[in-house]
């Protein structure tokens, strides 16, 4: 079956729009989804930015919060912009690193996503990603002593690497098994259909 | 007739994309088209940027070539990065507004794309413009006089102003009559969409 990995970062709107609608869209394709959460923060620091360019270019942002608002109307699902943008994703991210082992990392990053842009959860909150792990049956506390462990750490760190050696600058991205990259949620179609030529 | 906004930049890849495309599509959708040439450089300006955000991001600069080729492949147009990006497209949005005025706006604008970013000519020579200009049936001395007077070159600036007034930020953009703006050839079908509903 043919292979797409999946970069998106927890504290991007666009990575939500993808993530609410990858799965249908991959199994209708015959295409299998790796689920990759990095960070955009060290990428974005590098490019000297320290914080969102939502941020720093307010006119980009406000333009932002209205196309994720039609977009999301458009296909159905909730969306409100979260107290506080950009979130802290980090333990978000981490986990996820545990549910790509363990086989739950597609539902957890839906219900992420959802926690924060539909509900206005704060994603670094501890009873937050509580609430998401324990809707999954999952054992919380097991789940925290495995992100504190230096493995999950040191991971996460390699797979932001990974994303920048890769040329990506933003969330989400696609790349294919021959290494075609593609750019935001607009190219899932074409990302899938370049996946099944690989 | 619903009416649509289609505010461009000649130096512009993404504009290239939308300018091949509109008028086909504008024309299934029941909606006319006002072409709104403008100018990029002065808003990059007032956010710091002394060129394009593809020359500051050299990972965004080489993404960007990659998914206008893969574009224009798939829509059967041909494609390859002039010499010199962003190209100087004063003279040619000049040349544009006049066209604006005598309606030869459109086949205009499509020509001067064609000539730079699928025959890698330069829009800031004049003999290039002539060519085209002639193409056109046109008179290349008078319409030379024509951007040479203050009223064109304030209209432009005005125009410019007027894209950052709206929250321009990039191009194309697309607005609707009740102000809805749309950012990217990828939001060319919904923009449509929300003119016919205005």
């Amino acid at each position: 079956m043919p292979n797409l990995q999946f970069w998106y970062e927890f504290a991007s709107t666009y990575s939500y729009l993808s993530a609410m609608r990858i799965e249908p869209l991959a199994a209708a394709a015959g295409v299998s989804i790796e689920y990759r959460p990095f960070l955009l923060g060290p990428i974005f620091h590098a490019q000297g930015w320290n914080t969102s360019p939502f941020n720093i270019y307010p006119a980009k942002g406000r333009y932002m919060a209205r196309d994720i608002a039609r977009m999301a109307e458009e296909r159905g699902i909730p969306f409100a912009m979260p107290p506080g943008f950009p979130q802290n994703s980090l333990m978000a991210a981490r986990v996820a690193l545990v549910g790509c082992d363990e086989g739950w990392v597609a539902p957890f990053t839906r219900a992420v996503f959802s926690a924060q842009f539909a509900e206005g959860a704060q994603i670094a909150d501890r009873q937050v990603l509580q609430r998401i792990v324990r809707n999954l049956d999952l054992d919380f506390e097991r789940i925290l002593s495995a992100i504190e462990a230096p493995d999950i750490k040191d991971r996460l760190k390699r797979q932001t690497a990974e994303a920048q050696a890769l040329g990506l600058f933003g969330a989400p991205s696609f790349v294919t098994s021959l290494g075609e990259v593609f750019w935001g949620d607009d190219r899932l179609e074409q990302a899938l259909a370049w996946a099944r030529r690989s």
